[in-house]
């Protein structure tokens, strides 16, 4: 089917602006520029569909149109399935994708009803109708790397030397969130095509013919503080090893390789790119072998860099996993993944990807929001670069839309963060400053949203990784507290059965009502991240806690 | 801890009656007269609890007795972990127990989380604050053959035969119902000391010396068209192969004899119950051998029963299961489980088991209500039959309360049955007829509320037994409605992993609020019912669907 992505403008085709913007958002999220395969219905990640098939599609705007204000669509896998009487202050659409009861909770039996068209993956946002498309990437990375330098360098890498592997689909972000960050970035790289295609799309400045040249240019940038990319076509471990050998320590070393796929997925050292493939065509074993040898030294190199002084921290690929498990490498672990060591950070003070989207379709409406993003939050540096450099580089894709990190932290008024910036959105809809309503979401990847021991909840502090209570919670409390749209799904980006997530919207159209809901949403949904971690144990959520006058029973 | 149960009378100690309800409900479950073990907190099942730990129990009531009306508590695996400003139209306390991501699903992870105190059972009214004593026992066992009566004879099973096997916990409940329906029942039972204490107890009328004065008895009764139940002290299986040879074919067969337990619920043929007990302790492998044999024969004569024109279902005990996996009999199954066969095509109408208690403690309450079912529901035979046997026969435990099954049939206003009679309580209360507030509940095993592939949701029409998504919508949409208590547990009655489901209160203090969320709730919950078997493709479902004006997109 061909297909041309949301409507756009102020007149609207249903009965109200809150299932006005379901239907809009769904049709964002098939976008031809935000999904991947729009007409399979395929948003992103592999096979994560906004509805389970056209009828499916069909049916739900149908129900959109034709819902009233205290009415709620019921959507189970991508279907709608219901419609009942509520009332206006609950949700108008309730989603839930992928779930299987425990025993039967693997990719096995959802691919078998997924066949018999009984079931849909959801992936995150696809499902949930909040995929914004590229912008999440780019901003996950910088949001991590503002967020070591919080930690580690008064908020700022100016200055500082980040070492890494890796310039593909994901990883090739990371030479461009240095650089927002004003920190100096060298990655190796072994296939030249890669590079080349980081640079002309600005991720990457330049790409240098030896270690010793991007060492050097590096050097001069760190001198001068200013922003440095550089990449060089070698492998990740090699160039990790030679700068152990010049004693050349790296303030921040991590590494973003495809390690989690030792065959399709990493290069081992030894071979360029091309002999490396000829070898995986001919003795794939044989490249197995070489590339685990490879990983073993790239994980060892890390190690003794952070021993000399580095930062270290692994960044999402499993390299750790591999060389523990396949070469018995006990202290493989002995870096910390990105989740516990940056992200859970923020995770305590109810920082997430907030996220909205200008149903009118005009870009000056979210120009008018970053404004007001600049407006409240001027001692936030690290928003107020991203907010600069978003306006400057990143490009829309579909509905206009922006994306940040906000949380729980409370003003003189009681008012978390994102509560703040919601009514003033709100509120700028209701002057006209905004010229149409405009909706805000989150990725599932959130503070209080997500139980997944292999992403997110990694090694919690009390052992509670798999405890999937806090995202049913979460759901519904946010229905309780009266969000427009809420969602529940399993699997997301680790897969069926490793992982249980929500998410929600809330329509800010300028009304009381929209008031609200986003006064008690924005306080909720960040809380539940608060109350959450500090319920593991993690000081910062107690401090979050105590700081903003967060209620945790057994605690106060 | 010496416990006392709950709190009764007009004044209360919360700042409302929707609080001051959560707090006697869980204190009705530990309750002495209602709990198994109030000391330990545990309610029934096993271990399930109504809190995590006396800190919680505690720390759970003093936040109740705190909440304003327009807060809610969250209750994590039994422990409170925070609490939010929510608005009045929305739950006071919302509850997830158990839940655990997939691949962690199962007993093994959980023991572990739950010894480190971060878990709790939950089972499923225990940890929902919803259980009112052995009362659902014998009415689930009355529902289930009053639907048999629906089913097959006119509603009333006056002049039937039921043969039966097993008089002990939860099958000496088997007797009673089927006089409750008028019927006649003889039931095999190897242990002459569980005959005698169903006699003790009323739930067998008496005791036979052999097959033959049995028959002869239930002769007379059927003649009579009289309510009869005996117990004969034999084997089920040798008393089943007798009725076969003799040709007395009766009308329904079943059989609730512990079959789901070789070695220690059921008994072999050729051995008195104290030979046997002697033969398990001396030779528990030759038990397990002997059990076996006989019940294959156990579920042959069954099936050559059925052949020969009874109505034959499993109740719940395994025994197909039991001898296809370990006597490889294919044609196991070629006769029904209960859920398929009698509680499906109530749940299809989104019957199930609908429960109210007293607050003020005060019988007469209960007597009130009573009087509102039997001025509602005239029409409905078997449920006028049950109130006047439950007020004959069922004696309180804890809080004063009933239960009965009703469903989502709507009236000219198109109100529901629930929904109707919830409505007529909270008038009661207005009125002061009903001295003080009433709580709605219900069971987790209810017409939308559950995905339990071994028990509710077996064999569904579809092949969607394990798809989840449908309990997740029911506790969301349950929220959005307004009921005042929602809860999500894994696991209840068929262990950790093998089952999801919800359960959620309305509080009847006789306000507009009140009688608010209960139209909206009591539509929404059984509603679930009848979308949710609707979409797996039962008759009974879409025509309950049409008859009642349930909207379901893609059907209309
Ligand atoms: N942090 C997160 O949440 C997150 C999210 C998505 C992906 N990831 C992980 O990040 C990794 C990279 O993802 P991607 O989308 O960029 O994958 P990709 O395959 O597109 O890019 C990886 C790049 O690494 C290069 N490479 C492989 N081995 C190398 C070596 N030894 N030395 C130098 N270069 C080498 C490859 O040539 C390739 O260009 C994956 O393991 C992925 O699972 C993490
Ligand atoms: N339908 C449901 O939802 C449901 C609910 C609970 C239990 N059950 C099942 O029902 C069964 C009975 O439960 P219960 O609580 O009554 O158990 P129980 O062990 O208390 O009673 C079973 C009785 O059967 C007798 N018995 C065993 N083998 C016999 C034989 N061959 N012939 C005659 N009598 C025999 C025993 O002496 C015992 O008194 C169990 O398998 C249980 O799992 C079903």
């Amino acid at each position: 089917r061909a297909y041309q992505g949301a409507p756009t403008g102020t007149d609207i085709e249903c009965k109200g602006w809150r299932q006005e913007a379901a239907l809009r958002m769904l049709n964002n999220n098939l976008d031809p520029e935000v999904a991947e395969r729009p007409e399979d219905l395929v948003v992103y990640g592999g096979t994560g569909r906004a509805a389970r098939s056209w009828d499916a599609y069909d049916a739900i705007l149908a129900e959109l149109r034709d819902l009233d204000d205290d009415e709620t669509l019921l959507v189970q896998s991508g279907k709608p399935v219901g419609r009942f009487p509520t009332h206006e202050r609950a949700p108008r659409v309730l989603i839930a994708n992928s779930n299987l009861v425990g025993r039967w909770d693997d990719w096995e039996h959802f691919h078998e009803l997924e066949a018999e068209g009984k079931i849909m993956y959801g992936q995150m946002t696809a499902g949930s109708w909040a995929y914004i498309g590229t912008q999440g990437i780019i901003q996950g990375t910088y949001e991590t790397l503002a967020e070591l330098a919080r930690q580690h360098y008064d908020a700022d890498l100016r200055g500082k030397l980040v070492v890494t592997g890796g310039l593909g689909g994901m990883s090739g972000a990371q030479p461009l969130a240095v650089t927002m960050n004003h920190g100096v970035c060298i990655a190796a790289e072994v296939q030249a095509d890669r590079i080349e295609r980081r640079v002309e799309t600005d991720y990457l400045m330049e790409s240098a013919d030896s270690l010793d040249e991007a060492l050097e240019n590096a050097k001069d940038a760190i001198e001068a503080g200013e922003p440095y990319s550089v990449g060089v076509q070698m492998n990740a471990a090699d160039m990790l090893e030679e700068l152990l050998a010049r004693d050349e320590i790296p303030d921040v070393v991590t590494d973003q390789t495809s390690a989690h796929d030792e065959l399709e997925g990493y290069y081992p050292s030894g071979y360029t790119a091309a002999e490396a493939d000829r070898l995986r065509e001919d003795d794939p074993e044989k490249y197995v072998e070489e590339s685990l040898d490879t990983m073993e030294r790239h994980v060892q190199a890390i190690l003794d860099l952070q021993d000399a002084g580095a930062i270290a921290f692994e960044y999402g690929n499993n390299i750790r996993g591999q060389v523990q498990n396949h070469r018995g490498m006990e202290h493989a672990f002995d870096f910390p993944g990105f989740v516990p060591a940056y992200i859970r950070p923020m995770f305590c003070r109810g920082r997430g990807p907030f996220r909205w989207a200008a149903l009118s379709g005009d870009p000056a409406d979210i120009h008018r929001t970053d404004e007001a993003i600049r407006e409240l939050f001027p001692e936030h540096e690290s928003l107020m670069r991203w907010i600069d450099l978003a306006q400057e580089q990143v490009s829309f894709q579909g509905l206009p839309s922006r994306v940040c990190w906000l949380g729980y932290t409370t003003d003189d008024e009681g008012l978390t963060e994102r509560a703040r910036f919601a009514l003033k959105i709100n509120d700028l809809v209701a002057s006209g400053e905004v010229s149409a309503p405009v909706v805000v979401t989150r990725d599932h990847l959130d503070a209080g949203s997500v139980a997944s021991p292999y992403r997110e909840t990694e090694a919690m502090r009390d052992g509670t990784d798999a405890v999937a209570d806090w995202p049913i919670l979460n759901a519904l409390l946010n229905t309780a507290a009266g969000a427009d749209i809420v969602s529940v799904h399993d699997g997301g980006g680790v897969g069926i059965g490793n992982s249980l997530h929500t998410n929600n919207h809330v329509v800010l159209d300028g009304s009381d009502l929209a008031a609200k809901k986003a006064r008690a949403v924005f306080t909720t949904d960040p809380g539940m991240g608060v109350i959450r971690h500090a319920d593991a144990g993690y000081e910062d959520a107690l401090d979050e806690a105590a700081r903003s006058n967060v209620r945790i029973p057994m605690r106060d």
